[in-house]
């Protein structure tokens, strides 16, 4: 059984008592709301994941991190760096997109090291080899499952009456997901349906019996401010809502992903969107970023539309590195990437009434207030920059900082 | 005649013709909006300033930058290259807010380099030689007037009335504007009422004569997440608004100043208190920062905060740098602050519907989808940056990016 068949079965999992535990919520809350289908703990049974993690409902806002080969950058040993800086960080999950040689090693290593939930997106790997069949993806998602993989992303609500939704539509930039790429070009080649949507029910159930959680990725979602919320999106979006509940039907735990490039003004609308139209399945962000123009900046774009959509009521947030648009990202960006996207999460906890996130805040404050430094850094979302950099700035060795210092209005009035 | 006197008048001078041009407004419609109060033109009579700017209702989200000397680095010219390197990244309008020795002449030497409006904080002035007389203040306010300073924070707002608020106030974080503790301090050991408050008619006539614009400092802003928008807040921004009324009275431009530290979902409940409470005078806000425990990381902190608060309707964004909360900023946090800031401001130009900022990510887009690289880089919001980043990342020469390679989402669907 899944944990979601559990949770309906009133049992109460080692995973969910963990997790439950490192969130501070009731276990039996947790397993009413995995039962519910508005919080997920993806965790597959092959493998005995040390820190499961609790995605949805009353969570707090999850961290994602990419990493993985590419074409360029093919060493397996460089995305196990990223792993270990992304992890210090914080990051609540880890997705393997590796698309270069040596796609399966590097999986597996990153599984072997991974204390928390690991994604993959199997068309990259079916893909890099030019071989786009139903079954060719199919072995491959089993492949994936049985290595231990925890959760995957899966296209599969890029179906053929979506698809005329998106030849109609005059979009500034088409289509930016690399894995609704990958399916729309085989769809328009063999001029077939979208196996994973035509066989949705195999995948249920083929993912079910290792319980690997469903990403349903937006292969339409935006990648230009000016396409955002449009036909296309929201056409696939109502597919998604579909293809959740027939998940649900089968005890499959399931997420819902989202976009990419909103402008700030349409960021709540998008969130209660697919809350209504996806029964309140947990949202799982890529941004939003707020603007095209941020290039070598995007962590910072990206962390805007995050907060904002996590306050709406977002669960879960992909990363994105000051490299987005311009290449990989190397373990610098994968830091800063995580730094940022942590900083957003936990700014839409503190809005999302989350009592441990206030607590947090107000300790820092009070520090702040007696000029605790050592306080001030322990409590610092990036400890080890902020100890760095006030050692660097305090020349004088002073009690305040340098900016104000003796004239530090936490000094002035008490 | 001041700005506002002649924009009354149906005059509209040559600054407003610039600075309405560089906009993309009509020059009527400028000199509307200034006669009612809702835009300002900080230029001070004594210089020429060759980019004046517009701040306020529908005219692009400004971006200022604090530089200034510290007791820890009281060089000038560290702060003259502090000042290229802002005016470089592309902030709208520079603040000096020097608190060492040779304060005088770091002020003299920026306003002659800087071709932006140019603020101050005369308390600091008068502060830092410790000597808060009515007399003092005034005759340091007359002589960064007469310096040809176009902007300056005069914390007019908290009288006894507020002064009563603060000390019932269960804060956190208690004053944290340094102004604002000059103020109070000299309040509390005198007992006397705050000059700037008793004497603002005053104050009025001194600044009018050279078309100095008051910016209203929130000696009370919020310097902790958990106190933001309380009694004592709300309290001086009711005085603000009485004071704004005062000045427009006397033909004086005047803008707001706003916090400081606010929980996202609490920021637009401060906009537009502010735009109701001071009858849509321009909001110049202080990030606001989305959390207290960013340190090393409060550019984007505040980028969350300023991108809400700009889209919500605030006209002028104050930077945060990487050391806000550690130190006094270097050339490189400068930068990054400037940048940040910038990001968030056109960010929220995007939900104004400001069209040149719709067209300029419509032109990012259209490179991008084109694989257009060098117009990819000529439109980033930070060239530099994004150029330095894509020469590094792409080894192989590609015409993509190292990401993704030859499964470009860009190039498989056309």
């Amino acid at each position: 059984m899944t944990q979601l068949e559990l949770a309906r079965a009133g049992r109460i999992t080692a995973e969910m008592k963990l997790a439950a535990e490192a969130e501070g919520i009731a276990p039996e809350i947790v397993r009413e709301r995995i039962a519910a289908g508005v919080m997920i703990l993806p965790a597959n049974k092959q493998r005995d994941l040390a820190q499961p993690k609790l995605i949805g409902y009353g969570a707090t806002t999850k961290v994602n991190a990419n990493i993985g080969t590419s074409g360029d950058w093919p060493e397996v040993e460089k995305e196990l760096e990223k792993l270990e800086v992304a992890l210090a960080a914080g990051a609540d999950a880890i997705m393997d997109l590796s698309l270069g040689p040596n796609l399966r090693r590097a999986r597996q290593e990153i599984l072997k090291r991974c204390p928390v939930p690991v994604g993959t997106v199997p068309i990259y790997e079916a893909g890099f080899y030019g071989e786009l069949s139903k079954d060719k993806l199919f072995q491959v998602i089993e492949d994936h499952c049985r290595q231990g993989v925890d959760f995957i992303t899966v296209h599969c609500g890029i179906n053929r009456r979506v698809l005329e939704e998106i030849q109609e539509s005059p979009r500034v930039c088409g289509i930016v997901s690399r894995g609704g790429s990958f399916i729309v070009r085989w769809m328009q080649e063999t001029g077939e349906e979208n196996p994973l949507y035509a066989h949705f029910d195999e995948l249920l159930e083929l993912v079910r019996e290792y319980d690997v959680t469903l990403s349903l990725g937006d292969g339409l979602r935006p990648g230009a401010v000016a396409d955002a919320t449009d036909g296309p999106q929201i056409a696939e979006l109502l597919e998604l809502g579909r293809l959740v509940k027939r998940a649900w039907a089968k005890g499959v735990q399931v997420m819902v992903e989202g976009p990419g490039h909103v402008p700030l003004n349409q960021i709540e609308t998008n969130i209660k969107l697919q809350k209504r139209l996806c029964h309140g399945a947990p949202f799982y962000v890529l941004g939003p970023l707020v603007t095209d123009v941020g290039a070598g900046h995007d962590h910072i774009t990206a962390a805007i539309g995050g907060a904002i959509a996590a306050a709406a009521g977002a669960d879960f947030l992909c990363y994105v590195t000051p490299a987005e648009h311009l290449g990989l990202p190397d373990a610098d960006d994968v830091r800063q990437g995580v730094i940022a996207t942590r900083i957003a999460a936990h700014a839409a906890d503190l809005a999302k009434g989350i009592e441990k996130a206030w607590n947090w805040d107000k300790a820092m404050s009070k520090a702040r207030k007696e000029l605790d430094w050592e306080q001030q850094l322990n409590l610092a979302l990036d400890q080890a920059t902020a100890r760095e950099m006030r050692k660097r700035k305090n020349p004088g060795h002073r009690a305040e900082c340098s900016m104000c210092g003796e004239f530090c209005a936490m000094k002035q009035c008490q």
